[in-house]
């Protein structure tokens, strides 16, 4: 039996000119050179122009082939249209309107094969709408601000290539921490994870790694206290004993065990070239100890000078 | 010995014309119509203007008398100037630039004053800039966002009247989550406190009660693991198992253990005058049977046809 592809869920707006890191690891996931991809723009009111971006991006960041395949209803939504999904090694939603998605494409014979394509091993991602689509439940729309209140947001059925979990996007630059908290209150076993611009979730094998600019934010609200079941109206709901975990690019987080696998390890470059420096100052003062007898002493005298020169 | 007066932060922007339940709170703690209350309006660049504001509204909530008291540097924040903070029974310190504050008052003779006043048992309450000088680090000042990053905040020194924390305000309508995020991961011993606007945290004898429209967020970093120690420049931070609370009006939790104390019991009237016009009806078919010897089907007939009627 082939193992499950990654899921991989971008929190929008991603760099598709400099630095590429969430749209590149995209690529290598789906098999780097090899890759063959389906970009399915069934979110976006623009269908061909978003699906030229993207072919463009794909293609330079070295891609084989890049297909369109656009449901733009559940009747389209057909095994036939789906039949080349049997030999991509990705997928790509992009963003729009995620309730397009929910609409054309879950549970219809399309979202089955999408479904199929990720148990084979393919690569299943999104950006924004095509981000929450992804997992089982899906965050439809909901209004932005800190606090969590009652009414704030709307559920629905997403793929459920990520089980158990809800996936909200723009998460920092549209300030989307209620909302999401909102969800959790009234449904504690979901995992909360709120994906910032510019960076994405690689999920593989149970364990999300982070990759970009931003931070994915997790919210575990399993032993949380909450007035859900009561709260009137839009009154800001409790939400007591939920955890937190944001997690910057490099973090992995264990999504069974809800627990950090791997610490970030940011760039220490310039520590790491004053040791080299270091380093190969010490070996060019034995070979020169080696070589000519000169004396320690002498020789540091020697490179100060050197080095005022 | 006394015990020492409650401390109320208020998250800015609190109601004066209507529902004026923060500042009605802060009045009722005071003594209400024994209330003598100090106005510091040292933060704020406008002084009188900001302190008749605040008469008025104490004023009209009860208050018995009301003074203005507003060292305008570290020099004019003598004992002399504090003598009448000797017997007021709540300070209250305005909004502005919480650095004014720390630099005009704490660690001075009058805000010495202030923590003696709050020891004999006088409330001291402070909205915005006034409450985060409350606490025993003071956010100096920050950039918005939710996710937290290295340099995104300062701290500075409060008056130390909520030991071990950090209050911030404005906290959902200004998207404040990751700057208070960024300090508890740089310092997982601080508690951190975000108070929305028109929403005050009302703390006495350690424990924290939610007093207004919006909601109190506490992030405990007791048990998280960050990056923080080695994060460079303006990258995110790690912040992995901060325990948050969200308390809405009503809740209450105890800072010391840190757990929620009280669970809000919001507003269920339509329930309870259900309940009481059931209750009502019962007792008038009791007393009527019992007067009338009227059977209990009579009398269910002639109260349905006097309803309609």
């Amino acid at each position: 039996m082939q193992a499950a592809g990654a899921v991989i869920a971008i929190g929008g707006a991603e760099s598709k000119l400099r630095r590429r890191s969430v749209l590149q690891a995209f690529v290598e996931e789906c098999g780097g050179q090899g890759a063959r991809i389906a970009v399915i723009p069934s979110a976006s009111s623009l269908g061909p122009e978003v699906v030229e971006v993207y072919r463009a991006v794909f293609t330079s960041l070295g891609a084989a082939e890049v297909i369109e395949l656009r449901p733009r209803s559940r009747a389209e939504a057909t095994a036939e249209l789906a039949a080349p999904l049997a030999d991509v090694s990705g997928v790509f939603m992009t963003g729009g309107n995620q309730l397009k998605l929910s609409a054309f494409i879950a549970g219809t014979q399309f979202g089955d094969a999408i479904v199929a394509a990720h148990a084979r091993g393919a690569v299943v991602g999104g950006t924004s709408a095509g981000a929450s689509i992804l997992a089982e439940h899906m965050i439809a729309f909901g209004s932005g601000g800190s606090t969590p209140k009652q009414r704030m947001s709307q559920l629905a059925v997403g793929l459920g290539l990520v089980p158990g979990a809800v996936i909200d996007q723009h998460f920092e630059q549209r300030n989307r921490y209620g909302r999401l908290l909102s969800l959790v209150a009234q449904s504690p076993s979901l995992l909360g994870i709120g994906i910032d611009e510019d960076t994405s979730a690689v999920i593989r094998d149970g364990v999300l790694r982070v990759v970009g600019k931003g931070s994915v934010t997790i919210v575990d609200g399993r032993h949380l206290v909450s007035n859900a079941y009561e709260a009137k109206r839009t009154a800001p709901l409790l939400v007591s004993g939920a955890v937190l975990h944001v997690l910057p690019a490099g973090c992995a987080f264990d999504l069974a065990g809800r627990t950090l696998a791997v610490i970030s390890t940011p760039e220490k470059d310039e520590e790491v070239a004053d040791l080299r420096a270091a380093e190969a100052d010490l070996r060019e003062m034995a070979r020169e100890i080696a070589a000519e007898g000169v004396s320690p002493t002498d020789y540091a005298r020697r490179l100060r000078r050197s080095r005022r020169a």
